[in-house]
């Protein structure tokens, strides 16, 4: 594993700071200070057993980036949830890459709201995925 | 937080003993000793900000349980690689609650092999998932 | 062509008499007399250039049968609409099969509806799609 | 009905002549004289029950896009067939109206090709789907 090249962090980029749950569980997480695009240095214990990251972990990132993306432009705390993620994986993403979740909301509906994300290896688009959602109805926790 | 209701694991379950990657990383995996069932005991680490099983560690599971399932019958260590994963998301798992994967394997053809996974806490379906996959071409890590 | 057989209408199944639209045009469909569940005779209009049912045809079959099924166990003329439709393509179809189209609704929530269903040749598993539909909040047509 | 207006056809588009089979019967398809772009004006029998553009119609002018835009790229007779397709239904699409797939495809692999495609109405983006495709390995029929 010495060999493992790690991608420099793009200006601009800063380390999440979500105190709690599954999002900050995954590690490696990044936000843009102004855009709503979340990104992630893949680690070690983002892989799958041949080496290259789980399809589980990008779907994660996927489905996060969604919620930033929701929250900035719909500007609420808390997002639509999802109801169906779509995941189209396209290409290997390695240990020390960079990747970007640029996401295109497409439609805010009375009920549903629909949207895209490419995940991005440089200019590689490496995961595409839609996305189904709909405003929580439930209780929020107090922090 | 004082009120949680710990599941209890049912008979015929084990922690996973996985050395390595996402799988392990995600923490509270167990597998049946006999069946090619991955549950998982859902932790304060699995919730999202509305404190139910985030998205994405349930699209985890259930891309998880593909492969556990996929090793089983097809008695491969290395099962194929997710090219699309559909999922439905169709009701709120809670922390403490014990989710089983059973998965469904629907075709098994010379390129592309297709199965679904249906996420149950105890008799309801709170998730439903589709999967294509491919047999992985690329090398494969020595452990 | 002279070599297609045709298979039989089995028992309970009458062509369906809708009189307008989309559906009546399809051609070759038969509905059961008790049971909500769709059918097709598979036609020459029906095909692709590789001599199968075409992908759209066979979609559109699931699409429907979604309807008649939402209409019979919601007990309304208006079935929900659909908002996503996720198809798996399993087997080919060929002109003169009898293809039957099981739906299961697995959930009919306040805004939301899903279910998932299989066309069937015989035993033989062809096509499994789920679907993700909304209350109809438009005009309805006058007869 | 007297009140439908029938949108002009822009120009470069020509209606299909294809002899055979569910693209034709569809009826209404269009095809741009020098772009891979598929087009339907839509008519009386691809509306469904509550008077807009059946959405197994629109998922079937989706695939037949899909087709067109690989036969047009990979400079082939026979487009590789649909293993997968993956529908968001985004806006209702009346009769009278012009509507255009476009078409992006993302990935050719050596057994996989992804692609995905909006429909639109002027500028609306009332569809949008992603497909997985690969080669057809069986017989072709002769004309």
């Amino acid at each position: 594993m010495g060999d493992i090249t790690v991608a420099p962090i793009p200006d601009g980029f800063e380390p999440t700071d979500w105190a709690l749950g599954f999002t900050r569980h995954l590690g490696g997480l990044y936000l843009h200070r102004d855009k709503p695009i979340l990104a992630a240095l893949i680690r070690a214990e983002h892989l799958n057993p041949v080496g290259i990251a789980h399809g589980g972990f990008l779907a994660s990132l996927a489905d996060c980036a969604f919620g930033v993306a929701f929250k900035h432009y719909l500007d609420t705390a808390i997002p639509p949830v999802t109801v169906n993620l779509n995941v189209d994986y396209l290409g290997a993403v390695r240990e020390g890459q960079w990747v970007e979740a640029h996401v295109e909301i497409h439609k805010v509906g009375r009920s549903i709201a629909n949207a895209g994300v490419q995940l991005r290896v440089g200019e590689k688009v490496v995961l595409r995925a839609s996305g189904i959602f709909t405003v929580w109805k439930g209780e929020v926790p107090q922090a």
